[in-house]
């Protein structure tokens, strides 16, 4: 039995072994603050992509950035009942501006507020605020705003990157003359996560209208990107609300129209966040480590220079320093390969071992017989840790492109197969009942079910929950639910999920 | 008299007319929330590129992004006996987690917390904390880590950009394996500062390193770059810290070095913030409104097309579209040019001024007759307003550049020599009361002083500080404290300031 890098593997304990993914890459950890992590240089890097390619998306759909204040009055957040309803339970609040000699060598509170302040656990209230002094006329609609920022939700059990009390996200608020516009809109977001989720992330995912008691709170409809994890449970990757007039009454965001008359607004949200590299983790990573799609390496390559003593290391360094400069000039994805080069004064194997578990993509290895071959050793993360081909180098650098494009169809299809054969049409009670109740069994269950509350009490006792409801449905079928037997036309899809 | 778009003017009302610019571009307002602001889409896309710019010199350089937690617990942050002292009375205090229904229709406060949490007002005790944990061997040096976030300072009197209860930064946070290497780091970020603030916000400072007053609550010096308003006020834009074994004494970091034994590790610290911004508009901007330099400019060309009707306005957009796609091709400061195309219906006149009071370095008109002559109507920001250059458009496009080059260097140009007319040395305690006791007098005074707190009862009741001890000094001089009349070696700048 050939051992593993990452102990236990997913097989033995999937939790752990994702809690050991993350220590192995050196991506984040729980701090000494409660509930929240650090997250850590090399899963920093993944985060800077994710940024980097999202914003890129949203700019050219048309959206800005900008800043919003981290802090909430109370009275501001409570105008919307339903969404303060939604976030009382775990809001961070702040009571106290400063802190003073407590005459006994500490520290005591001082500078008590006249109103709580709640760190914002989303931000419609500020902006919903702020739209309403902005918007007059329907000449400033739409308002197509996006923010990249820190939130907080006080969570009781917290998993690195799934679910802490801080997370960074990237949250978009925008506000429209009609209700097909920011209908649109909504979708339009809805299109852009899954496309992004799918290119870049190489996740794929379902997408769907999240069910009446999974929305987000205060919105008309909530809709998701829903990806599978190689345990078989669902994560929620991104959502996008239409708000409809909610905030807008709520926030007084009123506009005159073409015809002089006043109008409310209609409002949209919509976010991913951190969380994604938990998806990313969990998707793709083996039991070897880490496993990144080459649009979010923070490394496409790394070199890996081979040696006995001075002479041959000066002669293998001034061949990778060559090879990293030919490679600096490539393109991949509308930016420069990302090359590293590890001269560190570490064994060989060591090394070697530390980028498999980091997910680099591509390792290179270059020593002096490689060098009189005029060839490099060159190692994929996605085949066995030991398999190595010698590639011309002139060969490799003209091949770079078509093998990260490569590698990355390759890991979206691993996890589309993934996710296809553990996706399940199920047409009774008694089966779904069955299906979820056995240890390992798990995936997506599509069935007729109606969006209805009533539903809860048939999947809550399998700690099942309605995942979404997927738009790429056939739109004349009609089947009978199976939980209550009413006719509806829609099919849902239920999993565990995290 | 020629009217202004700004009112009132420099001349008139200073920090009017600095809100007045801020509000005229739609760079930010104040919230409803104390203290706080909202950073709209202009002066966000400006800090965007600041940040841009920044990350790709820190990185450069061999640092890492990275991020911490938010809260602070208070047992973590007291550790620094002088550090918290210095921030205790300005810090956001989280005492609970939670909101319940006090049976009033109304919420009350739940989830009191055991120990209270300080939203980070900087985050040396975080990541000290955590460096304890992560540094064991000097193998494990230097940590040369950098974040972008948001920290909280509650500020009595707040002001745009310039002092906001929360503002956004970024901080650096390194560890070595000695006193040497700690300080060369220190001087090292402190250059990379003032080339920054020179060669991008063209924005000339003096480097020099604070006294004893003013030093950073936990440093052992404190260095910093300081710029000149055009009120001839000092504007701190950037401070870089060397703290010793302070931080490592209170956090425990420690390695053991390549003899086995247990050493402390030295530390620094530094920061720019978007108080930067607040500088920028402060030293290049006039009455007419904001000035940008085009390296962090959103946009460095407005095109305006003219038209009055259909047919003439099909042909002015073909032609706009055909410039842009030409310009987008040219790399000005190794990115592409950014290009707008202002199409908006609206006045023409409206939309000249709205460009000029945002502060973009290039607007270009085009009109059917512009076109028939194969010209653009070219009016650059610093010139007079109503100032028109009729370029053939294919020596506009190949000169682009230039131009871009030229403005650069002239917006830097003209507050230097702003900066080095109202720079002066005295040299008798007389003197130096009758220069800051007029009323529109200012600017930056050179004086031997000596670095001790007794020279605050000189210079406190003028309203004036120490600035800086500048770094570029005769190392032979000596002269005679014009305060206290002992010897020394230095001169210190001395200022009223921001």
């Amino acid at each position: 039995m050939s051992q593993t890098a990452i102990s236990p593997t997913r097989a033995e304990n999937y939790p752990e072994w994702y809690q050991q993914v993350i220590a192995s890459a050196y991506m984040a950890e729980m701090s000494p603050v409660r509930g929240c992590m650090v997250i850590k240089p090399w899963g920093y890097a993944i985060w800077e992509n994710i940024q980097q390619e999202l914003d890129k998306r949203l700019k050219a759909t048309g959206h800005v950035n900008a800043y919003f204040p981290l802090l909430l009055p109370l009275s501001m957040v409570e105008k919307e009942a339903k969404h303060i309803e939604g976030f009382a339970k775990e809001c961070a609040i702040v009571t106290h501006s400063g802190l003073e000699d407590d005459g006994k060598g500490g520290l005591k509170l001082t500078g008590k507020l006249e109103e709580p302040l709640i760190i914002r656990p989303t931000s419609e209230a500020i902006i919903g605020t702020m739209y309403a002094k902005w918007v007059q006329s329907y000449r400033d609609l739409p308002i197509l705003i996006n923010q990249w920022a820190n939130v907080m939700r006080w969570e009781m059990r917290t998993r690195l990157f799934l679910r802490t009390s801080e997370f960074l996200w990237q949250e978009g608020h925008t506000a429209h003359v009609s209700n097909t516009e920011a209908i649109q809109e909504t979708l339009k977001i809805l299109d852009l996560y899954a496309e992004f989720a799918e290119n870049i992330l190489a996740m794929p995912v379902v997408k769907g209208e999240k069910t009446a008691t999974e929305r987000f709170p205060g919105a008309v409809n909530t809709y998701c990107i829903e990806a599978m994890m190689q345990d078989k449970k669902a994560l929620q990757a991104g959502t996008s609300h239409f708000l409809g007039q909610n905030f807008s009454t709520a926030y007084n965001i009123q506009f005159l129209n073409p015809e002089g008359q006043l109008e409310k607004a209609w409002t949209t949200s919509w976010g991913v966040s951190t969380r994604l590299i938990g998806g990313l983790i969990m998707t793709h990573s083996d039991d070897d480590g880490l496993v990144l799609p080459p649009a979010v390496a923070p490394y496409h390559i790394v070199m890996l220079p081979i040696y006995r003593n001075d002479e041959e290391k000066k002669l293998v360094l001034e061949y990778c320093h060559h090879l990293q400069n030919l490679l600096d000039k490539i393109l991949f994805n509308n930016q420069t390969v990302r090359v590293h080069l590890d001269d560190r004064d570490l064994r060989g194997g060591d090394k070697n071992w530390q980028w498999i578990k980091k997910g680099v993509p591509i390792r290179v290895e270059v020593g002096p017989r490689d060098i009189a071959k005029d060839s490099v050793a060159v190692s994929i993360r996605t085949k066995p840790p030991k398999e190595k081909a010698f590639i011309n180098t002139q060969e490799f650098i003209h091949n770079i492109n078509n093998l990260l494009d490569n590698i990355q169809a390759e890991i979206y299809q691993r996890a589309k197969n993934y996710k296809d054969k553990n996706t399940v049409e199920i047409n009774t009670q008694e089966d779904f009942k069955a299906f979820f109740s056995t240890e390992d069994s798990g995936g997506f269950v599509s069935c007729w079910a109606i969006d209805d509350p009533e539903i809860e009490s048939y999947i809550k006792p399998l700690k099942v929950s309605a995942r979404c409801i997927p738009l790429d449905q056939d739109q004349n079928a009609e089947g009978k639910c199976i939980f209550t037997g009413q006719k509806n036309q829609k099919r849902i899809i239920f999993a565990k999920a995290y």
